[in-house]
Parts: C-alpha cells; sequence; structure tokens
C-alpha cells in the first residue's frame, strides 16, 4: 500500500508514518507547513492536519482520485458537511478518535443512556498542553451519542495523550464510563485498521460503526 | 404489602424499613440478634443478614410460605445452592448488589468483554471499614459476569457506601467502567423494586435480569 | 452554650442543628425563609445561608453583639469586605469550608507549588444539582491558595456531597491531591470546632489556619 | 560524565542511556543479560537491574571504585543491608523512585499523617504487564514513611508507566495523594540529577531528601 499523509509533521502524522513502514507500506506523498512531497499517486491519503486545511485536503483527495482517512478535529458543522459531500465522490472514512476503546464507550453510552433518562449527565476530557482545539472532538463525539445538552469539562495538563469520561448520577448512586489513552500508537493503529478496510470499499461516507459492529 | 426483615437491626435492614414505611408498608415480622418479634404473617420476606443465619432464614420463609428477596452477601458455593433448592419450593429473589447502576455495569461488561480478549482485566472495590465480607458479594458477581480468573482488589475506607471499578487496558489504552453507590437508599429501593416485582411471581429463582432486560 | 442559626432550614442549618442537639447545646434562635423564631440571645450565631442574606446577618450579629461563624459561599469580593469590617466589631470566623480534610489539602497545596513553578494547574470540583453556586467556594479558595490563574471546572451530579482535586502535570509526570466529603456532618463537625474555638475570642477575624497550625 | 549501565538492555536501562547521550555524555561500560562491554573506567556506574545482579553491581562498584546510583527495586533487607554497607566505601544513591513528584508525595504524607492518626489508609499501585516486583518498590517506600500497618492493592495492567495512591479516610471525608507517571524519561531524568549531585559526593549513603529539602 502505498499511502500519503497531510499533516505529516504533527504528532499524529509521524506516529502513524512510522507503524506503517513498520508494516512495509510506502510513504510516497506528503503535506505539512514545510510544503509538499511527491513521488508518486498514493493508493490512500490520510489526513491528520488542522480545520483550515481541508481545503487543500480536498483538492488533492480529488486530484488523486484515492480513499482519504482523515483525523482532524475541531472542524465547524459547514466543514464536515463539506466532507460529507466529498463523499459522493470518494471513499471517506472520518472519526474524531481513532481507538477502539472509546467505540467500546460509545456501545456502552448507547446501553446506559436508555435506563437513565432523569440522571444527570458530565462529560469531562483531558489532553496535553499543546492540544489546539477545546473541547476535543472525541468529548463532542461522545456528547452527541447521547443526544442531549451536556456539560463539558476541558483539563489541559501536561503531556496527557487523552483522557474521556462520561458521568452518569441519580440522587443515590454514580455510573462512570471512562477512557485513557495511554499512547498515541493506539490511535494510529486504528488509523491502519481504518485504511486496510477503506481501501476495498466504494464511494461513500464511512466510519467505525462499519468496522465494529 | 406487609413485609418481615431478617437482619432488621442491620444497616441494609433499618434502611429499607424506613423506605418501606414511606410506602405505607407494614413491618409484621422481624429477626437479628435481639431475637424474634411477630405480629402476624407477612406478605413478602426480606433478609439482609449474614450467611450463617441462612437455616434460619429458610426455615421462616417455608413456615411462612411467601416469596423471599435475599440481599445477604458472602455465601459460600454451599449456600448458595440451598438458596436455589429454596427456590423450588417459593418464589426467591437474589442479587449481591440492589442497584440499578450495578446492573448497567454488567451490561457494560458483556459489551465490553466481548471486543478485548487479550486485555488485562483488574476489579477494584472500596468500601467502609464496618464491611464483614472481603471481596465484596458485588465485586465476585462482577467477576463471575467476566467469566475470567480476574484479580479483585480490596479496599477498606472509612464509611464509604460501595465503590466498584472493573478496568479493561491494551498496550496502549484502558476502559474504565465504574460504579459508586452515594446512599444505601439506592439499595433500598431496588429492594422495593424487588419485592414489587416478586410478590407476583410463581415459584422459582429470579434477580435482575428478569426485571431489567 | 446556646446557639441561633441563619439559614436554619438549608441542608448545612439542619445538619448543624443535629450534632449541636447531640451535644446539648440549646438553639435560642433561627432565621431562614420562613422568618426569625427568637426564644432568647444566643451565645453564638451560625450563618450557613445565602450572599443576599449577609445584611440582615449582619444585623442580627450586632444587634446581639456575639461571635459568628460564617459558613455561607459565593460571596462577592464587596461582601468578604462588610464580613471583615463586621470583625472589627465582633469575633468572626469565616471559612468556605468547614472539613479538616480541605485544611490539609491546603497545606500541601502550599508545600507542592514551591517546587512545580512551571507545571500546569487545574482545579475540579464535583457536587450536588441543587448546590447554587458555580465554582464552590472551596474551589475558589484552593485557587487563592495557588495564587495563580488556575481554569476550575465544575461539575453537577446527583447528590454528591462534595469533591475537590487540584492536579498538578509536568510533561512526564502528575500529583493530584483529592478531598471527598462523604457526609454533611463532617462540616457540622467542623463548625462546632469553629463555635468552641471562637466563643473564647476576642473581637477579630478568624479561620483554619488559627485552629491547625 | 563517562558513565556504566548494569541493565542495560532493560527499559530504564534504555531510557537513561539516551537521556545522557542527549547530554553528551559517554557510555563507556555496561552490563546486561548479553555480558559485559568495556571501553574504559566510567566515572559514575548506574544500576536499573534485578536484585539477583546485586553483588555482580557490588564487585563493579568496587573494581572500578566510582560513586553509584541504584534504582533496581525488590531488594530483600538482606540486600538492603549490602547497600548501606558499600556506601561506607563509595557514595551510593539509592531510590526506588526517581521522579519528583513521588518525592513531593512523599512530604505530602508527613504532613497528613500528623492530623489523621484514627484515619483509615490504603495505599494502592498500578503498573505495566511486565513489571516483575509486587508490590512496587515506590509502594513500599510510601509505607515505610507512614510508619504503619497499611495494606497495598496492586493491579496491573497494560503499558501503565506507574501510579500510586496513598489515600486517608474518616467516617466523613477522604483525603487522596496520587503520583501518575505518564512517562520513563521522567525517572531518567530523576537519575541525571541524582547522578550529577553524586558525582561531587564523599563517601555516604545519599537519597533525594539530600536534594529536595
Amino acid at each position: 500500500m502505498n499511502y500519503g499523509i497531510i499533516g505529516f509533521s504533527g504528532r499524529m502524522g509521524q506516529e502513524i508514518h512510522k507503524l506503517f513502514q513498520e508494516k512495509n507500506y510506502n510513504l510516497v506523498f506528503s503535506y505539512d507547513e514545510n510544503g509538499e512531497k511527491f513521488i508518486s499517486k498514493p493508493d490512500i491519503l490520510i489526513d491528520f492536519s488542522l480545520p483550515n486545511v481541508l481545503n487543500k485536503t480536498i483538492e488533492y483527495a480529488l486530484k488523486f482520485n484515492v480513499p482519504i482517512v482523515i483525523g482532524t478535529t475541531g472542524y465547524s458543522d459547514e466543514e464536515l458537511k463539506k466532507i460529507k459531500e466529498l463523499s459522493s465522490k470518494i471513499p471517506v472514512f472520518q472519526s474524531y478518535n481513532f481507538s477502539i476503546g472509546i467505540q467500546l464507550l460509545l456501545k456502552c453510552i448507547d446501553l446506559v443512556k436508555k435506563f437513565t433518562n432523569d440522571w444527570d449527565i458530565e462529560i469531562e476530557e483531558t489532553h496535553h498542553r499543546f492540544k489546539k482545539d477545546k473541547p476535543s472532538g472525541t468529548a463532542i463525539m461522545l456528547k452527541n451519542r447521547l443526544n442531549k445538552e451536556v456539560n463539558i469539562s476541558s483539563l489541559r495538563l501536561g503531556n496527557v495523550v487523552g483522557d474521556h469520561k462520561v458521568i452518569f448520577a441519580s440522587l443515590g448512586e454514580i455510573v462512570t464510563l471512562q477512557h485513557t489513552a495511554i499512547s498515541r500508537r493506539t490511535f494510529a493503529e486504528g488509523v491502519l485498521m481504518a485504511s486496510e478496510f477503506l481501501i476495498n470499499q466504494t464511494v461513500g461516507f464511512y466510519n467505525f460503526s462499519d468496522i465494529i459492529k
């Protein structure tokens, strides 16, 4: 598999590149604040950059006409709409979080929310001090899954990879669902899984619920 | 509903009595270390005592020939077998934990364990310094649900009502499912729910999976 | 000791009344939204009400001319100034938190902050859904002790009595100092300790650092 | 500074080597299960190996006659006695934990234990699944500092670098002091600090209380 990375020099870009190389895949294209490096047309594009790069990303995806995995966070509703539109032309896999554990948390949320209608709910997320968006894309994804107006508390601390809690409380008890990422490699592994899945798909919009059923 | 409580003077006995009285139910029988108080035959028996009281409990249940809700913890396998046998003669509802949150945790465990076969698992429980059994009956119930040999850490601290964690970890991430009881009333409410359910059942063995589906 | 309580019908008012009665002290004055009940002049006044009651509180304190313990939270800077002024006429004990554990947390903060100058700091507080002020008075007290601009996350969940965390993080490690109140009696005991201390003091402003050295 | 590492191929050995090289120090000696590599006599020795290597370690330390920093955990009392004896011949720095945060936790313990004589105490430690000793050396160090018989709960989960909690509880409240290591580099930085300190000391036994006062 020949891959291209948009946001190559970022933390996740580097982590993905490292893992893909271990799998003997070849980097043939990259784009970041240092500009473009083109060796050959990739089989798949991966984007872990910033929302303001989106137009450039769409341009490359259409030019190469290949599937794209998008892991950038912090998109506006309008930007998300553009991504959906893109998926009518090429296969697009988009997620705000590429760990398996978060996908399990989402399924637990589905289950718990059914029996806790009048309970209070709070979301809390903690990330490293370098994180640019607040709240995290994952926290927004958790909130959307609850389908309710829920307060999100965001903590920024040292080098914390990523921690999310969804807390449900009645007057007598508390149920807490928590996910802690302890290395960025976890997310890179999710990107690998998504890429190997997406490369065999037809035009359309995909996410983890298409993989983990 | 006229009720009888075995283990009347205990923490849970008192909490249940208080709630049932608020519901205008009548205490007509009690048994504890101060002996027996009999006013009339109860419609239902509730047992929150100690394992060594079990023979006396069975004796009363058969004598009154009424449904019984059992919340005592720390039973041996043999004692649990006796309880199952009792359920061939009268309706028996038995659980090591009477909170809704713990029932939700059990369902989340079912879900998470399916996708985390090679992850490490740990159980942790914290209770007040007066708790007699170790590990807690609830922790044992969680472990049984995992269907695996799992280490249980037991902490005894002050007046903590009851806290349980099931922690799943791969090399890159951690999923934690946690339940915190913040008042004993929560358990009393579960006993009330179980009692009102059981009084309408025929002979047999029941637990929360018969109520929360 | 004959005591009066302002905010008598509130959660803390009731808890303090209960404990003081166990000590055979006598309630001789109370004030709350139901009005005033006067039996005789108290030896000490206790205020757990709301900031907008402050003028009434000061009026009573000056009229009775007795020491006053103030535990109300959510005061503005201007209101706090009025309390300081009051302490030039009668003995005043004021604290945003009456537990010993929080006093220990404050001392730990003094210690940790000395060696963690360039670390990130976050404060988190969780309280029951009925709490009117946000962030909690205790969280503000913790922040003031840090003497820095620190973000406070406030969670409102069920019937949680009161939970506070101060988290310090460098790029490689995290130190967390946490206090969890598990019953309001803890605070009532602190009020008792403060009252028995204050009744022997001369005019002035006092807090826990005058008791726990 | 020319350094030698005993336990060179281990997790900590590699981490220390990486940091020391960044500082332009030179590795001139190493020893591990692959045997000995000798380039020249080191200025300082660092041991992060296993207790059963101790005799070999002492042999090298005396042969080179240089200061030694020891971070191996799991020593028996007898082995610790041998280390103390060694410090009558060369400068020895020994600690079960090389992070600053743990040193701050120890100081907080000193403070909290003074006011919580009749409180319950529990210690909990969580480490990666590869850790060989149980409980961790750090947990033992925390327990010794409490100077009391305290229960230690040990959890082994995925790739957790190292987490320690000391929990104090009365009937009404809980104080938790927690340390979380999020990268092994933290410990390597502590080893660097200890090495640069030790190289200027005379014969004797040293630990972090000689650095952080």
